[in-house]
Parts: structure tokens; sequence; C-alpha cells
């Protein structure tokens, strides 16, 4: 079975590291490829979260669907 | 190996269906026991999810921390 594509955008902030710990390791390895993304670190891929939809961090993307898990940090703000 | 509990609280709303089938359901099956409340019908659990730290929904509680995911309806909203 092809895996599908899953994104953990985040930025190092407490709530992402939480919703990292607990929801993206909790994905089932065996259907999805995980990719976990540090925008603070990484900020050549801001573009690339918000054209899939990502306007806060933690987000978790899912085979191209952006969900927002609790609230850590807008977008706009990691670009500063 | 125990599995963990997992809860997704829900109200039939078209963003909770999306966070149902795409999150809930990525989910590793083999390491969590997932639940799926929907808090519309089963108005008489939506203490139980406000006593987890559950404010909106679809919101996701994984071995007792909760994470709310996009946003659907305030829990208020629910009780009405």
């Amino acid at each position: 079975m092809t895996k599908k594509p899953a994104q953990f955008y985040h930025a190092g902030c407490p709530v992402c590291m939480e919703a990292e710990q607990k929801v993206a390791h909790a994905l089932d390895t065996n259907r999805f490829d995980l990719e976990i993304i540090h925008l603070g670190e990484q900020k050549n891929r801001i573009g690339e979260a918000e054209s899939k939809g990502v306007k806060s961090v933690p987000a978790l993307v899912l085979d191209g669907v952006p969900f927002h898990i609790n609230y850590g940090a807008g977008i706009e703000d990691l670009k500063k």
C-alpha cells in the first residue's frame, strides 16, 4: 500500500511540542509518511506550508488537508 | 502492549466530519483505543468532555490530553 504524505509544521513552542509528541506521533506510520518541519528553523518552507492552507502552528497536513491543532503561533509571526 | 485511550468528540458538523475521517482515523489503532463521541446526540457526555479540557469540537483527547482540531463549535453551544 502506498503511504500517504503527512506534514507536521511547528515552531518549537510548548504547544507545538506537545502536539508533536502526542498527535503527530500517534499516526499510523504504516499508512502515513510523516515529515516534521520546524518553520522557525526552515523559514524557506513557510510558503509551502501556506500553500497547503496552514495559517498557524502547530498544524498537521494529512494527504494535503490542513488541520490546526490548538494554537501556538500565527504563520505571519514566523516570518519576522 | 496496553493501548492508550483516545476520544474524538464531535458534533456532526462538516469541520468535525473531515477531522474524524482524516485525523481520528489516521491514528495507529495498534497503540490507541479510539472512541468516537457525537456530543450532539450524547449530551450526557458533555460534562465528561469538559472535564478533559475540551472547549470546542472537533477535539481529540489522547491519553487524557485535549487537542482542538480546527474549529466547528464551542462546547457551550452544544448545551442548547
